[in-house]
């Protein structure tokens, strides 16, 4: 395990004093540097908050500013932050409207943000929407929920927008319940992942194995075979996921294909061009998309492919201006671009 | 070697392909695929074309848009274009003002663009920018000059913006010719690199040894040494920046920390942290900053530290707005941002 660091205890601090210091005219530490928020809060907005182990990046922290979330607790690496800092964020972030709170659906996360919730219930009004759009998880894990992995990244960017469009705290929890049936995830590796407290992968596979069915932690996915062609790598997924999402009414969706962090980025626009023409074939228009390296298994080989059904509400949700250290856009999809139009700074 | 392809020989043409999908409000493909371009050209403005290999995603093509690149060529892996592919990109491209040509120093890049540049010099106005950055060349290759690396994002950007404002060919011939006295990097490499028609990794490294003063062909470094600490590491490559630099009247500069392709953002910002404070140490604000994974060597584990000399005009060259796929803002470093001013769309 070679990583660029003075030390794993230190490096989740460092790395985000140098991610606040990059970007200080978007996003400023918390109180006690528990948590990461927008420079500028908006008054009256209900805020939006998330939150999860090191290890994802630029998930969450990259995703705090304008369109987006409010902030982001940071845990150690694939560690859920504690109660205290999300608690924190809430008492900083709350302008009156209240707080909701975007959680990945594993144990720890879930049990720390609802104590933080339980917490702080007779001074802030709370909701928290759990993600778990991965098709994956089966068995036992099947039983606890599905894992929440890169479809967050979409539930975040439009209960965001919706945030930021005036939206109170209760349409913003059905709305965060109504995409959890919207998304779907499933995400292929070719190597393991190294924790830098361990100095140990998580799983290791032979240079002609990959693992399907992964998480965003290391876990083992649902099966390894042999390595095949990225024609049938993408086909899998997408049947895996046509399969599960079953019966429904949308003919447009956003299509994301994101890298675990060691995936190079011509390699996910490779796999993006098969599943494209494989979700169009079976009657689902790709309206939308977003190709990069977004939610991480820290430099984990592989990637994971995410559809989202898009009705009016969505479309219009992920195409609002969105302004983060990781995502920005002040319209997606602009086809009408001309260069009058950007001239805006 | 595992990648997500169904053939080293069709992966770029398949990967641009779903590059172009991805993209396809800004960008299109150029005649007979043999480059990216800009889907909207202003007429009258200078053409501003680059290219190389392809391995070094997302740069060109991830730069083609509005204020940076109108057309973008990609060779095969780590092989530079052919001239027929920046002739036909200058023939569609130029509207009548001519074309500037950014050029990272290698002999076989240098060479083929300079093919092209004779072959049209009767009907195109041409003139050529080489990009030459890399403290790291020596003994042989300083001979030859130093290598393009990272800081060609900068030069690209630079220009881009001055093209956009209307610059004419000769005031960016001179620019970029200025630009690379201001700009220097180096780059540390964790592992070599792995090029998919050979599968053969370029250079190879024991678990705790780390490759100084690298490229991004995988071509090996100055020299091999025990893997240090991220402090140790961030300084040697400080002060062999600011060694190389010499007297300068600066006393601000943009800081781009700069992924391979393998390393995860966190040890990047971890770098980040580290290098800004020794710049400003020495006495060199770090008035602007860029820091993620766009100049690479497929999927090798390094980063590359490049520092950039700041004045009234190039300052105001990086701030101008950009609006590409892998590179995008309208104003940077808004330091009066606030919620009103990002309802643009």
């Amino acid at each position: 395990m070679k990583k660029f660091m003075n030390g794993a205890a230190s490096m989740v601090a460092e790395s985000l004093e140098g991610f606040v210091s990059a970007h200080d005219s978007m996003v400023m530490f918390g109180a006690g540097r528990k948590f990461v928020r927008r420079r500028h809060l908006a008054p009256g907005k209900v805020a939006i908050i998330s939150g999860g182990g090191a290890g994802h990046e630029p998930m969450h922290v990259g995703f705090v500013g304008h369109g987006m979330l409010d902030a982001a607790c940071t845990g150690h690496i694939f560690t859920s932050p504690n109660p205290d800092q999300v608690i924190a964020a809430i008492a900083e972030t709350d302008t009156g409207a209240g707080c909701l709170l975007i959680v990945k659906n594993y144990d720890g996360d879930v049990m720390n943000f609802e104590m933080a919730a339980e917490t702080v219930s007779g001074r802030h009004r709370i909701e928290t929407v759990i993600v778990s759009d991965d098709v994956a998880a089966q068995g036992a894990a099947r039983r606890t929920g599905r894992r929440g992995v890169a479809g967050t990244l979409i539930v975040e960017k439009m209960l965001g927008a919706a945030a930021e469009a005036g939206s109170d705290l209760a349409g913003l929890k059905a709305l965060g319940d109504r995409l959890s049936t919207q998304i779907r995830t499933m995400g292929v590796a070719l190597s393991g992942v190294t924790v830098p407290d361990t100095a140990r992968a998580t799983f290791t596979l032979e240079p002609d194995e990959m693992e399907v069915g992964v998480g965003i932690h290391g876990e083992p996915g649902l099966y390894r075979q042999k390595i095949a062609d990225a024609d049938t790598i993408a086909s899998m997924i997408c049947n895996a996921i046509l399969a599960d999402m079953g019966q429904h009414n949308s003919d447009q969706a956003l299509l994301l294909v994101n890298g675990f962090g060691g995936t190079p980025t011509p390699e996910l626009y490779l796999i993006y061009n098969v599943a494209r023409r494989l979700f169009e074939a079976s009657g689902i228009r790709i309206a939308r998309s977003l190709v990069g390296t977004y939610v991480t298994s820290l430099d984990m080989a592989g990637l994971s492919v995410t559809l989202s059904l898009l009705d009016e509400e969505t479309l219009h949700l992920w195409d609002a201006p969105v302004l983060t250290a990781a995502l920005r856009w002040l319209r997606h999809d602009p086809t009408n671009f001309g260069t009058e139009d950007v001239h805006l700074s």
